[in-house]
């Protein structure tokens, strides 16, 4: 059994793309249409083990976020660059709780999902 | 830049280690309490590069799941021997469309979140 990926419902692919690509730095795979009815285009990192899938519903813009869902994380080597460019953006985010042991933050993507942001240096946990 | 997990909150969290690790096949790979608010789970596969952070926040257990959240998909080469074990277990499932090319089916864990099931005999994608 293998992890293959997350998949959020998103409402504006480019605001989406822009974010997940631009922003946190992922690339596309793959695009597969479901006939008219949607778009489904598939994410990944460098080392291409796990993908985020991006799926937009042809024609459905309204979505109930809800507060059970949290978040998917993404570690970066520099996490004060990334808060730089946070803050070059003008957006909003959460520092890291001082009294725990790791350096994060957490922004929104476009449609609200919560996006942590972890420092990892070198190892890969 | 990595992927690292993606995060649910969750209201029992036996009845999803449970589904998880006994069902999905992850296994347990830390914890890490939250003071007295709540207790952190962490989950990955036998590649151990990408994990499931299941949050358990002690004393709440209410939450709004909306539709917006899509799923985690989760690889076996085998999905006619995950459908019987479904159906010895009595869950509700969905199965794959017929005019799409691959072969899956669609369950819901103990919170109500959609989890897909993929055949991937041999490839990772």
């Amino acid at each position: 059994m293998k992890m293959l990926h997350t998949m959020l419902r998103v409402r504006d692919l480019e605001k989406s793309l822009e974010f997940y690509c631009g922003f946190i730095g992922l690339h596309e795979i793959r695009r597969t249409p479901i006939g008219d009815e949607a778009l489904l285009v598939f994410l990944t990192d460098e080392e291409g083990r796990y993908d985020l899938e991006l799926t937009l519903n042809h024609g459905q813009t309204e979505y109930t976020l809800g507060d059970q869902y949290g978040h998917m994380a993404f570690g970066v080597p520099d996490l004060d660059a990334v808060e730089a460019e946070v803050k070059r953006r003008g957006w909003e985010y959460w520092p890291s709780r001082p009294e725990l042991k790791s350096r994060y933050l957490f922004v929104c993507d476009p449609d609200g999902y919560d996006v942590e942001i972890i420092e990892r240096r070198n190892a890969r946990r």
